[in-house]
């Protein structure tokens, strides 16, 4: 099979800075396949984009390389890593953006080496498409740079169990349907109290007539909050931070 | 040739769901070449959705598989569709996306069984993705689910002949060039009453000056309302639903 | 190696004309890979395509087939070019979109031959997609139009030498995170003159805090005008065509 390389960016297309790397990419490995996955991040949103990899890294197979550059500090001093992680290998600079590959199992990291006729400005071209190039024609992780042994940088949100049994969190995300995605785990049943309202938790859209508002588990297994063909975002002037808490009883 | 899947849905790249569906496909079917022909269809326009498909799906080789998502009914009973037609292969939800296709004669359909794993509100990455990368690596349709005997959903708009011999449509679409395209095929010559104007019927946008307005045969055949290198849709204050009134003479 | 052919255009995805030049592309050329640099130039933006073309068009190996549909004289006299320029092949109107190829030494065009059946609305897919297929495919650049000899729109900008030694130049494209990008080339050092301040030329965002504005060499070594981690453009009131004036001293 041809190398796989995907492209999960912040920034945009028009100003043809993914063709840049596309062309650096396609120069360097021109058997590669590459898979866009994003362009579209917000500008600078680490986060969002963290929950994006969290969704896809492990599904594409082993031996898949993906780059992921959202990254605020281009030009400090923060490290451009290559993480090996169940047998999927990714790039992006060391803001959390591969925490949900670091958190795995047995990944290990290396700090690329970075070249002279470096960008200070754009890694994505001058340090991760030709790191991703080398992986996919072959080269061994190690030998593109020093293992890393600075802590990384690791994100996540964790909820709170609160003593009377809810689990208190917080909205992580708004999708692009006006889904209220929160941090929480969750099943079938109980409620969710959200900006002044009770939620029941159920299971599909159908359980609420169109315009009805429901929670269940979203396709990731996060609690969401639902309009069903509309948007909760919208209609209940939810935001990302707003706090969230769940009762299964 | 490697097969060929495309993917058309309403759900923008930035959360990380049509990730997910790539890498359900690439790994199931490592040897297929993706294309994306849209993840930026407004969320839940199934109707801008079907013009599109109307559009593309038959200039694609026999072979290709072309994943359909715009599906604001995912969760409830309605089908998830295979359909084989003229050599091509489409699966989407049964709300009219692939009328289309549907439409042409011949055309085969099966309801695609869920597995029991299949997440309720997303059927893209659980069902339609798998049955892609299944028929794409050689299965038959008809493994993948049972003859659909209900009545399909098919849409289509028609316009109506009227007693003086013009013909009644109404603009279904503004492209991005503010372009207003009807539901009327059209020729060269006439004219066009819309929106309280009477518009000339050309055939190219140089018959008239920069910011002339004209109407003409777009590309698909259907008539269209335009303003030369401007938008008629912004000038002209058209949207979607207007009644458009075409006489030939 | 397969070959490879980009495609940058402006008409979004969302209605289908894109996936129509695919569509026309595959069928043509089925061993073709197809790498989507941007549908997202804003319309009719024959200049923001221009830079985005000058920064990528020689990043890709030779051989590579870039289609250029940024068009707003589509059905007027214009020529439909192909350029054969440093090994590299382009297609587009002559609009001045191919200037960063036509402006590369010994660059060789034709004027394609238009058939019959064109739209006259939709070169993308009747001239310039099939003609990107015939190329990729082992056409002659010569079997597919005529030797251009009319004079061929070149579009640039040249920024002016001022009597003190100041270099005179403008802003020539906002990027998505605000990035103000001026004509000028640019090294390290000196100031510029924009907007009614004064701003240091630097050479990387770590030399201002967050929320710091400075100067820089861009990725392409063009000066642009930045707020770290914020936008320039936004914070500083800048627009494209407002007057720069770099001091290196």
């Amino acid at each position: 099979m041809p190398p796989l390389i995907t492209l999960l960016t912040d920034f945009g297309t028009a100003d043809g800075y993914v063709a840049e790397m596309k062309g650096v990419i396609y120069s360097a490995a021109p058997q590669a396949t590459i898979a866009d996955l994003s362009h579209e991040v917000p500008p600078q949103d680490v986060e969002l984009a963290r929950l994006a990899v969290a969704r896809y890294w492990h599904r594409f197979p082993p031996g898949t390389v993906h780059i992921v550059v959202v990254d605020p500090g281009v030009g400090t001093s923060r490290a451009a890593l290559a993480v090996e992680s169940d047998g999927r290998l990714l790039l992006g600079p060391d803001n959390g953006v591969l925490s949900p590959a670091l958190l795995f199992p047995n990944a290990v990291s290396v700090a690329l080496y970075l070249g002279k006729s470096v960008a200070p400005t754009f890694h994505g071209r001058d340090v991760f498409a030709p790191a991703a190039a080398a992986l996919a024609t072959g080269a061994a992780m190690d030998t593109l740079g020093e293992p890393f042994t600075m802590p990384l940088v690791r994100r996540t949100k964790e909820p709170v169990r609160m003593s009377d049994g809810g689990i208190a969190g917080e909205i992580i995300a708004i999708d692009r349907f006006g889904n209220a995605i929160t941090n929480i785990l969750g099943g079938h049943g109980g409620r969710v109290d959200v900006g002044g309202r009770i939620v029941p938790v159920g299971r599909m859209y159908s359980e609420v007539p169109p315009g009805g508002t429901l929670a269940l588990a979203g396709s990731s297994g996060l609690l969401e909050i639902a309009v069903r063909e509309g948007s909760a975002a919208h209609e209940l002037e939810l935001t990302r931070g707003a706090p969230v808490i769940y009762h299964r009883g």
